[in-house]
């Protein structure tokens, strides 16, 4: 028996127009305060670990509740938890925000609720990927040989990417698996992104599949080390695969030769997979294009609309040159999801995934809202934020900067004289975590040569001169009260 | 220069809230009409191959545009190409459906646009998924024994979990790659998801790393047929590694006998994967608590709140009896993401994906609003439509049912005293397609044996008797027709 108070919801039917569009209305007014007020809310969350768990019954409820209290519990349980990545001071990771379009393309994609598994599962759905991708395409400069899906993160694009490579460049694995294969390798920078070695662990070749190639003083791929590591496995009796160059390492946003590199990886025919998660976007500034000269070159480049194009979580563009070799690594197609349709895309063909969100419309609704100039402007603006904050660091005392701060990425440290190594390590992650704790904005730390830095991320749409001038000053007072 | 009439967003700041909450408003508006008037709406968009593609620019717009222009073309291009997975005729495929606390979930969590990558970076957000999983685990009658996890799809969490299993069983495949490892099988029904193989064929195992063992008279897995394979391939040199068993198949939702199965993976010392992906909800269901006997011995479950939970996509659950060997495979800690929190769960170890989507939420929402008592009656009523519908079939001449229908997809045909073969085949498809083109219902096919049947799959939350009647007699009408 349910309890007095408690409506119980008549199957089939659901939730009644009526209340979903009060609820609706209410959730959309609790929005837009809430991204008014961003300001009023501590950046990262304060709870201890448990906090939200222990908060909530283990159970679910028997019978259904009134939304007052689902309304109530999310008010008064969950956004306390919630560390406020649209806080204007959020610059940890890199400082991803959404944006007004993006959450209402959100919004309609859920009520769609479309699963573009083939074409004829949502034509629009398909074909709405297919032009935004295009779109996004000629934003950035890449010619249109370059074809696009979306997938959830970088993580998963770099991985359907070296799929595609393993199955054109171990062709001998796609019958009988890797195990009476020659042992294969990839290679990458020592500061390339984790999910390099993670997604060629996944695909079979060990955590000895991946060779960290030497840098050089700007943190960027040594192309000499390149050659060098690959003539050195061929003689060892590795099978060079792939090469993953980097335009915005994670780290420090260094910038892979890629030029270079593609000359290698071309005369070598290896697969050259490019990782421009973060920095990608950029490349639709005239003055940073020339960081990107030569990526033209790649197989297959990762971009994220999610990071630095103000899309909601989400969204991550993977390109390749020529889409038969990801539906040949993916494409599988039984007999319940044939469809009689021909010359169409079936994204199920692209990925790991059979089911697909209509991703596409958040980004459609983002690139038309801000047109591209918009966008343009919005990320020439982070850059010069970034250009703000590198001469206030250089000109303080005690202070030092990691170079070159190419894109909206700042790494800085304290350095007072006579304060090295541990002792150096120690104050700095001090200095943050003391900042990091007064709930007025967030970074993150990174490690360079086995010492700390601090990563100052500008990224977020809401984020002004104001919001990078007050973090610097308190970390300044942070330095001054933890020195 | 922009055109006039066109405004350009300032930078930063994206849209101001008022601007937000009128859209958001309107929005919310159209979702409680197309709700409401989903009917009125083809099941099957009607559109041509291109001509959602051909009614767009080919490049994005120069300067920003108002939301009014947008709105407009969402309703003129976006929606008439859009296949209505809402609709209470849909019955292709597994019927999908959101519902709308899951959507005013989704709102939220796009509104919030945490990344749940690691615990610091939204508590709520992970703690929530922990809390929501034991939920949802109790609602099936798992044991705490499992922990889980949300992925996008059941592809993703079968991968994840053949991934996982490939570390316990295949450990000197950790640091050298399966080059020098001997070859490893996988073994699943005939009649398993074509996903199966394509987690195996990408984890590098070919795809001779998938033995698709033989089915008795109900399409399930034959157990001794599973026994003798092993038993073969040990003597071959393979090296077993898994078996995944599903309940509730894709093709006529058959279940394999997961009881026995657990015993041989056990005594053969093989890592258990259950896929119930669709089915899997039903467990919660006292008199389809049979079909699930012995899954609570498997290591890894796969169930999906977005097939049949009224959960918007995406939204895949997968249960691990130890997490630990999923952290095996897919833990990587860059410095970069290091915190200082202990005893808290980091997501990104849990797959191959870092950054994570605030998927609990939605989930969270459904089972509150309808809570277990009101899930399990939705459930029950589309288990007594389907028993309904094959009432009606079975008493039908010239109609023939696949059997049996274990839970709220029924399989059928049209098949008239001397129409065989090819010729039937050519008749189901053509009665199929005939419905599916007037716009009413969607079915979608299947094989059996090398013959075309018809899937009339029910799980929409809105579907009721009068959408079943409906849709059975349009097929009977078109088989007057077409016959």
């Amino acid at each position: 028996m349910l309890a007095p108070g408690h409506r119980v919801t008549r199957a089939p039917g659901g939730m009644a127009p009526g209340e979903f569009r009060e609820w609706g209305h209410r959730f959309v007014d609790w929005v837009g305060d809430y991204l008014e007020e961003i300001e009023a809310y501590p950046v990262v969350a304060g709870s201890r670990p448990g906090e939200v768990r222990d908060a909530l019954p283990a159970e679910a409820p028997l019978a259904g509740e009134p939304f007052d209290a689902l309304f109530e519990d999310f008010r008064s349980v969950i956004v306390p938890g919630v560390t406020h990545w649209n806080h204007p001071a959020f610059f940890g990771y890199f400082a991803v925000s959404g944006s007004g379009p993006g959450i209402l393309g959100e919004l309609l994609a859920a009520a769609l609720n479309v699963n573009a598994m083939v074409w004829k599962s949502s034509p629009a759905a398909t074909e709405l990927e297919e032009v935004t991708l295009g779109w996004l395409r000629g934003f950035v400069g890449l010619p249109p040989a370059f074809t696009g899906t979306i997938n959830d993160t970088a993580s998963t694009s770099t991985f359907l990417a070296l799929a595609a490579a393993r199955e054109r460049q171990l062709p001998e694995a796609r019958e009988d698996g890797m195990a009476g294969a020659p042992p294969g390798r990839v290679y990458t920078s020592r500061e390339a992104h984790s999910s390099v070695l993670k997604a060629v662990h996944a695909l079979g070749f060990g955590r000895r599949g991946v060779r960290a190639v030497a840098t050089g003083p700007d943190r960027a791929m040594d192309p000499a080390a390149l050659t060098d590591a690959i003539n050195h496995d061929v003689t060892s009796g590795f099978r060079p695969l792939a090469v993953v160059a980097t335009i915005g390492t994670t780290s420090t946003t260094a910038v892979d030769p890629v030029g270079a590199i593609a000359g290698i990886a071309r005369s070598r025919k290896l697969w050259l997979h490019i990782d421009a998660a973060y920095a990608g976007v950029a490349a639709a500034l005239p003055d940073k294009r020339h960081h990107f000269a030569g990526w033209e070159r790649a197989d297959s480049i990762v971009l994220n609309p999610h990071k630095w194009l103000f899309t909601p979580v989400d969204c991550s563009v993977l390109y390749v040159r020529d889409p038969a070799q990801l539906r040949a690594a993916f494409s599988l197609v039984p007999a319940y999801l044939e469809t009689p349709e021909t010359g169409v895309t079936h994204l199920m063909d692209h990925g790991l995934a059979l089911g697909r969100r209509f991703r596409a419309l958040k980004l459609w609704f983002v690139m038309r809202y801000f047109g591209q100039e918009g966008l343009r402007t919005i990320l020439a603006a982070h850059i010069e934020l970034a250009r703000r904050l590198a001469g206030l660091v250089d000109a303080a005392r005690g202070w030092e900067r990691c170079k070159p701060s190419t894109f909206s990425l700042v790494v800085l440290r304290r350095s007072p004289a006579g304060v090295r190594g541990p002792e150096r390590d120690a104050l700095n992650t001090a200095i943050m975590e003391r900042v990091n704790a007064s709930g007025a904005a967030f970074l993150s730390p990174t490690e360079i040569d086995g010492e700390t830095w601090l990563r100052f991320a500008i990224g977020n749409i809401h984020t002004t001169a104001r919001h990078v001038d007050a973090t610097w000053e308190a970390l300044r007072e942070a330095a001054d009260e933890v020195g």
